[in-house]
């Protein structure tokens, strides 16, 4: 079958062109997924419609941290045993869910939504970067953590948060860069190796963590 | 990250849900749409939900081929264009596309909706064959093409149909098997090769073909 599809209707024909908007959905597999779907419950194939309707049009994002959330201020923020003294900057929602899926932090997050990238034309004023400095600036943290991606671009940011807040009484920190836990030295690249060395940590606290 | 996910967002773990009983789609996939959807606009995403849920809702099989159709009879059975006296077998809408695409039918389908296949409960009752028989005993038609999988159970459904309108006047013919064009014999399987040598053609008609 060549990419090109003869549809027998125009509602299968609607249907396939909305699916194969989908980043990584081809026409042929959005066409598998339709004559899919036409084989389901309606009641199930209305869950999955409504389901993407209603994320859309009715989620929230976080008033102090800016994360997704179905009310005001999110669960993170809102929970009484998290560490408000601690904030880790983060760019997107997903980093969010990858760093709670470590059960390894405790403290508050801040999404930027993005990152200082000048060639897709993103700049501090794009992102939730006024609102962290008020968020310091308001007292009660301690610490931020700087986790954004270890890109030009992530450094950029960093650099930028770090000179707008770096008057105020607050600690700021990065999440190390190294030999990923597991990786022979051999598969790591040059650039992540070096900075592993020169970012060394004594013997005995790596045994004390 | 893990297959485990955390949400803070109910929302947002609906349509992940949702998004993940799709064939194909696994939790990470799901999750990495959804998040898509997000940054989408919320028009773009309603024009997804509705023409999923419309197609399941809205749809139509032609009442005289059973294939999949925005009106009462389809496109294909309501051409004055196309050769009535010919009827094409298939199992699914699917195939339909397959043969139209290749632009070298010009006759009418028959869907029948599946293949007989006692393994999965599937019996000549689950399908549409009293309704070709009931189109034969018509008239009109002067070939039947049955061009089901080259498997047991499409041998299978191929012999219950013969039976069913061998008494008709109407030929019977299926689409041929063979090495497929372009491939080398060495590639080619042993049953494939075997038949294509059984049913080989005058070399002739192949010209003039």
């Amino acid at each position: 079958m060549s990419s090109q599809i003869n549809f027998s209707s125009i509602l299968l024909e609607n249907a396939v062109n909305e699916l194969a908007k989908l980043p990584g959905i081809g026409r042929r597999t959005a066409l598998r997924l339709a004559l899919y779907l036409l084989r389901q419950e309606e009641k199930d194939v209305e869950l999955l419609g409504n389901a993407v309707i209603n994320l859309r049009s009715k989620i929230n994002y976080c008033r102090i941290c800016h994360n997704i959330s179905d009310t005001d201020i999110c669960l993170i923020c809102s929970n009484p045993q998290r560490d408000e003294k601690t904030v880790c900057v983060v760019e997107t929602v997903r980093d969010v869910m990858a760093i709670e899926n470590t059960q390894q932090f405790n403290g508050l997050y801040h999404v930027l939504g993005g990152i200082i990238s000048p060639m897709d034309g993103i700049g501090p004023a794009d992102l939730e970067i006024e609102s962290l400095i008020k968020r310091v600036k308001d007292g009660g943290i301690q610490e931020i953590i700087l986790a954004l991606s270890a890109t030009m671009e992530g450094d950029t940011t960093n650099f930028y948060i770090f000179r707008k807040i770096e008057n105020f009484p607050v600690k700021i920190t990065t999440i190390s860069r190294g030999v990923a836990v597991g990786d022979g030295l051999e598969y790591t690249d040059e650039i992540t190796l070096g900075r592993s060395i020169l970012n060394r940590v004594e013997f005995d606290r790596l045994i004390n963590n």
